[in-house]
């Protein structure tokens, strides 16, 4: 048993707005376990296509696991369509009109009829008992093979999975050991780094290589399988650690925290406070800052300059600064930490100013991005960036640059 | 011909990490030409697994979309696989040849050998043309079938269905119309819209409602299909005139715009400007007002004032109204958003102050949140909303909420 297909019933995901994402949380299962997904489907609320789809599966794969469809009323149609896949009678379940029963009683709701379509399973499967809603799933072996049947709401068919399937799973699949590496990266681009890595970990099928990359945030995963865990230890030494060389300070993380909870480490272990001060930014680089619970702990506040006319005003830039040199400068940026950090008395502060576009106002080139860094007793310093992306693009990669910035010099 | 299923193809999109979001894009293009579709499959590079799913879907439906799996290596077997399932050899195309090496000749580069395997297509296919990759399309017509190959990059993707299916589809579709309402609406979570909205539209198939909800902003869009313009009118005045009379001005758009590009044309309209001074939204509220192009031209500017120190030094809030009232209260709001207007010169200012959580600092439920207006000639006013979600929920509505009481304050 190595291989799994994934089927989303629901005539829902088959819209523009809606996705099954479960799929993407049971494939980080299924490879936890060294199971490989090699289809995943979704279909509307039809028997008979639903039927299809389960057959063709049961011929390709050992593991079938089935999201949806588990409801009371006559669209939900897995129970059916598996059944009749399997060439197997339904089956009525007092145990599972009782628990339904005292379900309804508890929550002092009367059960209506059509909730008896969730008292039937497939004749020989086990009933997997739901905590968080009136579905039952169902776990069903046909020979070497096996078919989950879970309920589609994200919640219930996590907390499902996790109970009742994992162990089961467990004992049907050859003993093994996983082992992994995480690494959070920043300040690079995806092409540059995988150009960098890719010589170290192509070679290698295991331990497996994902690289996930946001606006100036990579992820990079490793995940070695093996008989024991000094095997697969060794496995990762092969990969692991000539990444780690080759990117140095760039990784910034090591147990999945983003940059925000990392810097509001630093700031804690020194206990420093930090401001803001931010132009082209308008508010997110703040924002991410204090997304993390606590972070009043260490942040003190903020400024947001969008004119020349409020960088002076609110920070003290000088004007004839700001008419020698434009707002997209390093003496600006300077001079904006500067003013954050002496207004409002923080240890540290970080400025941001730039062009975003779409039109450039200081004649500098749309993407121009400045960071400037305050801190006690030193002159106030900054860095030119050009930066990649639309507005919003450039703005969500500066606020980036300047957390990363700021980790490097608390570092 | 009405129903079409889609094919991503990539071992990539099998992983935990990637999802293939072409085909919600291509199901809002087909749904617009009246098409449904019936089942989404993601299959990895595995030629004998795709050309079976492909002959499944050739079996049940008219139109087949496939995406992926059109690069230049060994890996790209969507080619392969259709020409199987449909019996036809692959032919060699002198033409896309000679625009592939015209290709990289512009960008000064050389072809690869492996390029070649791009310049193959299915017996009979058109080849559609790639303005913006080396990997071309095709369109591909079996009886009454249609199949289409198109790349997997969605800006590739979507120029060419748009350039080059969208029309070729049309023709094979009965004639029809398709009008649509679209209405964007604020202040009011998803399931008290739905109970009010729904005895409205739930008797009509068509039009079609669908309902997507974010964070306290909700879309609803209405879809009617018809034989002419004034029957397609005809039937979505059955249902969005009453919808508009239900909402009243809760909606907020009829044309797509969210609502900080709202805001930026109120405030336009009455060249007049604003500031913001945010406590618990720490900078978002100020991120979203400037994510618009040309925000600069009305928003001059904030505060973040994370602590009561911040609140009374950078805001001039009196320390005895915080000792009296703390910061989440409706006389701390009014006096943030009085003091941003003075010290920013701006004629409007909005303040946020609340309790994001984890934990309560102020004694206030977490959820709690208190916005603040100020303009010209009028005392400051305040509004208490208690919201729902974690930290980061409760900023995001915070954020949402504030924006909508501007909103409602200049219309």
């Amino acid at each position: 048993m190595a291989d799994a297909e994934i089927i989303a019933v629901g005539s829902e995901l088959l819209t523009p707005s809606r996705i099954d994402t479960n799929s993407l949380w049971l494939t980080d299962q299924l490879n936890g376990l060294g199971v490989e997904v090699r289809r995943k489907v979704v279909v509307g609320d039809d028997r008979e296509l639903l039927s299809a789809v389960i057959r063709q599966s049961l011929k390709q794969v050992d593991i079938v696991i089935l999201s949806g469809g588990l409801g009371p009323t006559e669209d939900d149609v897995t129970r059916e369509a598996v059944a009749e896949a399997l060439g197997r009678p339904l089956v009525f379940r007092q145990d599972l009109l009782d628990a339904l029963s005292e379900r309804f009683q508890r929550l002092n709701r009367k059960m209506a009829d059509n909730n008896r379509r969730q008292t039937f399973v497939v004749e020989g499967a086990e009933p997997l008992p739901n905590g968080r809603g009136t579905a039952a799933g169902q776990w069903i072996e046909d020979d070497s093979k096996v078919v989950m049947l879970l309920p589609g709401p994200p919640h219930e068919l996590k907390a499902m999975f996790t109970g009742e399937c994992l162990s089961r799973l467990q004992k049907k699949l050859p003993a093994q050991v996983i082992r992994t590496r995480f690494y959070r990266v920043a300040g690079m681009g995806e092409s540059d780094l995988d150009q960098l890595i890719s010589p170290v970990y192509k070679p290698y099928a295991n331990p497996a290589t994902t690289i996930l990359a946001g606006a100036g945030d990579i992820q990079i995963h490793l995940r070695a399988r093996a008989h024991s865990e000094p095997e697969a230890e060794a496995l990762l030494t092969a990969v692991g650690p000539p990444i780690e060389e080759l990117l140095g300070d760039r990784i910034y993380s090591r147990n999945g925290a983003n940059i925000e909870t990392v810097i509001g480490e630093q700031l804690r272990a020194r206990h420093a406070t930090l401001s803001v001060a931010e132009s082209c930014t308008g508010g997110l680089l703040g924002d991410r800052i204090t997304s993390v619970a606590g972070s009043s702990d260490y942040f003190v506040g903020g400024f947001l300059t969008y004119s020349d006319a409020m960088k002076t005003h609110l920070l003290g830039v000088d004007p004839a600064l700001l008419a020698r040199h434009t707002s997209v400068s390093e003496e600006c940026a300077k001079a904006m930490a500067e003013g954050a950090r002496q207004r409002t008395g923080s240890i540290y502060a970080i400025s941001v100013t730039g062009e975003a576009g779409p039109q450039s106002q200081s004649g500098a080139p749309v993407g121009t991005v400045i960071i400037g860094f305050a801190a006690p007793d030193a002159e106030a310093q900054a860095k030119r960036y050009v930066l990649f992306g639309d507005r919003n693009g450039v703005r969500a990669r500066a606020a980036q640059w300047a957390l990363d910035d700021l980790r490097r010099r608390l570092h």
